[in-house]
């Protein structure tokens, strides 16, 4: 956490139908990036934005220790994030920094890793009606929300989702044209969480619902590091009990067994 | 499974302490990989080897197609492993193909992928007694194990151990020295399977020990694909159900929300 | 298993319905117990039937020593199935036995007990259209099954579903209304297994249908236990490293903390 | 949460062995209740007692709808507690309540009902050496702790120990004697949580060593629940999308299937 006590939110997105799609920034103005830093703008954060053409795509060392919470928005362009800059957000996560993966993150580098998986599934864009269903209303992360939600418009996710066995699921959908998908789950890896939530394609609507928001917003405070603790180094460490001598001669010959 | 409705199994290795410290083909003759092969040699199993210095590091796109069950033991070279080998084997393992991950393994590239996390640990390498505790006794991979076991002599591993929150503890090992560790656990991750199993020092003679061979040999029939499923493509399905008629004038326009 | 390598099935069903309501035996003519017993009939199976109105429930100690995996049905009568037959049912699951829940089991005693739950969920009979989706295509219990299958009639259940945090999703359904349900999951307690299966309402034909046979069927297969382990008894081992000696002046006056 | 915004906390003891024994009270002046409700006392928190002899065992309706987190010793009286408290106990952790379960808790009826399974273990009271060590650090329960730490005098409690399979380990103990335990987990069930936490025998002074109370004092706030959601309750909702009309002559007849 900042030292003001507020939350340091990256909001990061590849930034690339912006550039070639118009209706895109016209139902997102500023990008899928400044839309959501807008949306979720709030005293007790503070969020900046990052992008696939910054250098290093935003995510500098400098950046990454002063964020707590990461939201990912990536699709076009997934094989263009670098590997170092991968392994360096994989890390960062390990030591505790949060990740919100959003839509199309799914089949994301940093998605992947995390899950141990493809993220496939299947797909289809015809802007059809969602309804997310909360199957753990207990969860902070759908805390306000009601039973159920609808999206008039969106593409659909269809099971079989390739993800890891441990998704704890918190939303599951129902789609108009026949389909479930698990669309809100959370991960532990190392010190840091993530949460995986399925809406939000770049040409319908859904960062304007407002439970959409609600959700991301209630993620980022979940996601955020309860406390530091330090990341264990691999070391050897003294024994802290006493050993029994060792007869290695036997050991060596291979004859104690 | 092969025609002859055998399991395929390939002993990976990376065979490099054998060729720099003699005490290790002392301990095993052959190698680790050569002595496995002898050890778990039965009529159900067609078992081979491959290493690190063959071509593609003997793990073809044929080879992998005919495994049923990959052992890996590597320690010194888990750089030197390609990444490309690395995604081949982890496609063939999210189509089913099972994986045993033996001691030092724990940072092996392929057991990161699947953890989505370091493999990190403590260690101490003084030879000490170890104490294996079963802790699921109904998990095949245990059956015909007593509730705890010893190995004289070997490295020690402790915790925090930096592994998938989807774990599942099979084995829990006591240390003469004082630590823990979660010894033995199995993962999913796609429609393959994995366990990893702690023992294996290469100077210490723990794969002369009949338990630890006993619970390779049970970890690899429970290891074998059930059946083959094929594994989902990404596709753009035809709806199951009418989808109603939208009007995306108000959807680009971003109008309804 | 038996002796001759077959394996038992018992098949128990409160048959209340079946006495009220002259569409039970109709569409399921002997029971629902009769008609599944028939309807899974096979070489490598030993199925007996056992009812509520039976002395102990048909389901004495002899009978569940001679059971590897037992079917539940039940609805009206949950609070009749007296609790020293549920606490021996439990037993012998920790002991191994595997359980197949079906449709309304999912109040049963039984069922609650095992997943530490109230098993509540939404529910609509209006015999509305189930699509049930595979989510884990590898698994033994979906073997030789389409990625989705449909039953045109059907009582609806939806989520949330109050289930075990551990209930590992295989199928999700999707209904013609418009709600989602795991109708699939499996579960461990001690040494047995569970497999909870969401169709099979009395006055809809479903049992009928071969997709259904097929799960339930592979589902007994995969519940049988591996191998018998003897259940842990509480007891005071002596110890299997030396202890060394206690001042107990000082921690009965709680002095040394 | 109470008015005054603090925790109110119950500490339940059954206060059996204070009355035959002694060296409790010499250890733990007050009963272990009253004992914990010193040592956990913080101006964040209300801290009542209940006890086993009270009226409903001090466990009445207002006063766990007045308790956000129970803490719970018990040990030779687990039969005399009333299945209808129970019910009420667990109905509550359903609805969100917290509960640490401590040290001989793990054959309580509630502990056994939440995991489902009979919470065996192996045991050995001779004063042994125990040392906890943290699995995973980031875990809020753990905040502030060393990555191990030793309590000199304790029973042994060893594996396999029988808990649910989404029992998440967060502490796993080294015994003087050779054993391993799962000394510390979380689990979840409908919407609340619990905590397990290994020492605190009667006669061993645990509960003055200050890492034992910073954990016991760490898992009250983590327990506390994050907001209340409404129970869900059984019921028949209309459809949310039309449902096509059904010819229930051929379900009834089970001709179509």
């Amino acid at each position: 956490m900042s030292k003001d006590n507020k939350i340091n939110v990256t909001i990061w997105n590849e930034n690339v139908h912006e550039k070639t799609n118009s209706a895109v920034c016209e139902i997102y103005p500023g990008g899928l990036h400044g839309f959501l830093a807008e949306k979720l703008n709030s005293p007790d954060l503070n969020i900046r934005t990052a992008t696939l053409d910054e250098p290093e795509h935003g995510l500098t060392e400098e950046v990454l220790n002063n964020t707590d919470v990461l939201l990912w928005w990536g699709h076009a362009a997934h094989h263009k994030v670098e590997d170092a800059i991968v392994d360096r957000v994989q890390q960062k996560i390990w030591d505790g920094m949060g990740l919100v993966a959003l839509h199309s993150a799914h089949m994301s580098k940093i998605f992947c890793r995390l899950n141990g998986t493809s993220g496939k599934l299947h797909w289809r864009e015809v802007g059809e009606r969602e309804r997310l269903w909360v199957v753990d209303p207990s969860h902070p992360i759908v805390a306000g929300l009601p039973e159920h939600f609808e999206l008039p418009y969106e593409e659909m996710y269809g099971e079989p989702f390739m993800i890891a066995a441990d998704a704890k699921p918190i939303i599951i959908s129902w789609f108009e044209g026949g389909e479930v998908f698990r669309s809100g789950f959370t991960l532990q890896r190392g010190y840091g969480r993530m949460f995986y939530f399925r809406p939000g394609h770049e040409t319908f609507p859904s960062f304007h619902n407002a439970n959409v928001i609600k959700v991301i917003g209630n993620a980022i405070r979940w996601l955020k590091p309860a406390y530091r603790a330090d990341y264990p180094k691999t070391h050897t460490p003294d024994s802290l009990e006493v050993i029994s001598p060792k007869d290695f001669k036997h050991v060596k010959a291979g004859i104690i067994r």
